[in-house]
């Protein structure tokens, strides 16, 4: 059983005039952060409000990088060739890392956004180009992603740290997958069941599947949103019942 | 008289498909890259390729931060907020600092581009969201801008280094400021007289004016334009001249 | 005393994922929408949402035309030269008129938005680039300006219909101008205020200036605000106190 | 054997600072121009410039529709929702035709660009979306896409008239598909093999394919490049051949 745990979400995805999510609101619960970088969300002005907030809580800063997709806030895959999409993973992080000093912290983690974020999980050609974007602008950083993905071993291999995660709103299969979001069941709508879920996981290392069964989910990060009044009930709720029972939320940074 | 003098220029302004400049023609002349950061130019492809090849030929790196106008390259003034271009302009030296740190090299100073260089040189408010910028990411990067203008003294009020630049291809009044474009015979369009004019400044301290007097000009660098072919000629013949005389180019930050 | 006045809004203004004001609940209560173009706010996927329910409400369209600044939401000033300003506004008035074709319905006038209406309204080179756009493209459009704006003759005088505008929320000096929004006192936050006042403006052709005087205010239309909670409250008790009178709210284009 | 045939190139792909191809010397060469509508390439100044320049020779214009990718130049694939697809492609039929009128000329076909041409030519459901938003903007505008590729077929099912159009640059297999890039032999960099391909096109209505047979093409135009000095030099030969040969260059839409 686990004595603490990483809760993360993501911040900082308003963009000039347009809000989105309750940063303030989330900060205050998780262990860490994965900010926009302008790329999808976030323009400048706001990620620095954001990364003051989160230093001010003490909360680890990662680098939500993305396809250059506002319109499509990122979600949409994009056919990008390696070298430009190394280079953008660069811009971003390094973009979000001078505001993080500016802000009196740093980027501690780089975690994918969207549809890169699933592409990845899975394309070697494109996983293996974020892979060297992080080697080459810093190989301390560990990657966050998809648990049980091919994603974790590849950078593994290449000398990255990974993080596992595992998505407290999310439905998985015996085999530890995740069930599709066309599939009915696959989105956890309910709080308490979500918080239980997780508890279950920190417990006991594993959740029930959609088949029924107790699978085991190997991670070290629990995802919750927050950009919708919902979800930031969702994410009080599972820090509420994890801490009630004695469970620290603590990066996976610190020791 | 100046054993040693520094030239600058502005490089990966190229987007995409579009190609703006020879890098490779000008990295050979000069010893300071003032290299696009996104906001006005620069896709960050481009801007690792130019990193790399400014990195190999050893010359000193400068964020050239920009208003955010991609359509308008920067050259239009922009009635922008002090903490939106404060931010903005923490983020342009992050992402290029991330981009040089890959390959193999960093942002050594800071060279505002077009709208923004001139603004400053004399708004007071968007001079100071600037400097603010700076010592929020690094005290220790110079600010480089325009020979005379209050832009300097109000850097160095605050605790920044500062390089003032003179233009080979711009003819100055007898009290040290820039002739207007507008004006008959502000550019310098040849390439000879240019680089005569510039030996004379380094070894004599001053150019003559368009009123006809020899008029000091107080500066550390000079700025020469690489973005057409004319352009590179005009380079080419100021680093010849200067260089058959003995005179070494050299970044203001080395010894 | 007035039977009939139009109330005009600006809708479209949400982006890809961001949502901004309630497009929904606005639509019923007004008979002008000024629709964002693109350069300021409005994907086209909203925009073409929006458009078919304004045509569904028999609500007239304008091209709400901007800056090109999405960041800075086209509240910025922006030195843009005659001919790019002149071919931007055609664009947005072309993109608009082809959704509102999809839509079934058309571009009824044009309206610039944020930083571009306040500088147009006294800034003659770009008012004649804008005013220039509209007679390119059609110079049946009617152009929606500030009431006793120099913007207003210009326009006129080079044979634009003109349609002169309140603001529900604003306060007026005695010469008719709007207070400042830096002074205390320049915008009305209480609905029931706003609705009165415009009620008296409608029913006796004026408002009590900031100064205490009755001060006429020419115009043939109300603007009210429907991007905050707040102003769609507003926005109603106006509709519900000038329809309870008998005023018919109806646009400046039907007889 | 032909007796006129139409010629087709991409035009207005400069974009703000920066300049792409050769409009004033494609222009002459060509009966129709497909104009880029500022999502991948095309600021509204250089549409404009060249939609008069374009007028002035009577060329027919097309929406050169795209993805929204700048960066990318529209040649990225992007997995868009369709409504969204659909909405982007009125947005850009409609600004060009906004900038067009001003021109004195009009829209008179629709091409997709880039990664979007290639993609709809076999998927369906993003063809859909592009066809969908041509019935709702101007059923009567011909769609020009890839000779033999099934999106013609559905185009026509769906009522929309189709154009066909040839390469004069690529190879073609026996079957009539394109030889893949990625193989060597796929682009044809001959000015001279080029033209005379296409004469043999033109008089005998097929080419030899890259396996060495005769290969029917059944198209209404010839596609040629104008973004590079060598590609107008190509496009000038087959101009210059065809019409030495008293074969005439006009628009599949005159009689």
């Amino acid at each position: 059983m686990l004595k603490k745990i990483d809760l993360n979400s993501d911040l900082g995805e308003s963009f000039g005039q347009w809000q989105m999510g309750d940063d303030a609101a989330i900060l205050p619960l998780v262990s860490s952060a994965n900010v926009a970088c302008g790329f999808h969300a976030g323009s400048p002005a706001h990620l620095l409000k954001t990364l003051k907030a989160a230093a001010a809580e003490n909360v680890m800063i990662g680098a939500h990088v993305s396809y250059p997709d506002l319109v499509g806030f990122g979600r949409r895959n994009m056919d990008i060739a390696s070298e430009e999409l190394t280079a953008d993973v660069i811009y971003q992080i390094g973009a979000l890392e001078g505001l993080a000093q500016a802000a009196g912290t740093q980027v501690r983690y780089v975690k994918p956004h969207g549809a890169l974020y699933n592409t990845i999980a899975h394309n070697e050609r494109q996983a293996l180009a974020v892979i060297d974007a992080i080697l080459a602008i810093n190989p301390e950083l560990p990657l966050v992603g998809l648990a049980g993905s091919p994603l974790l071993s590849l950078a593994q291999q290449k000398g990255l740290k990974t993080v596992a995660e595992a998505f407290a709103d999310r439905a998985y299969h015996s085999d530890g997958t995740l069930v599709s979001r066309q599939q009915t069941g696959a989105v956890i709508h309910d709080a308490r069941q979500a918080a239980e879920r997780m508890l279950q996981w920190v417990t006991e290392g594993g959740i029930i599947s959609i088949e029924g069964e107790f699978t085991p989910i190997e991670a070290q990060s629990i995802c919750v949103h927050g950009d919708t009044p919902q979800a930031v009930v969702m994410a009080t709720e599972i820090h509420r019942l994890l801490v009630s029972l004695g469970i620290v939320i603590g990066s996976f940074l610190s020791e």
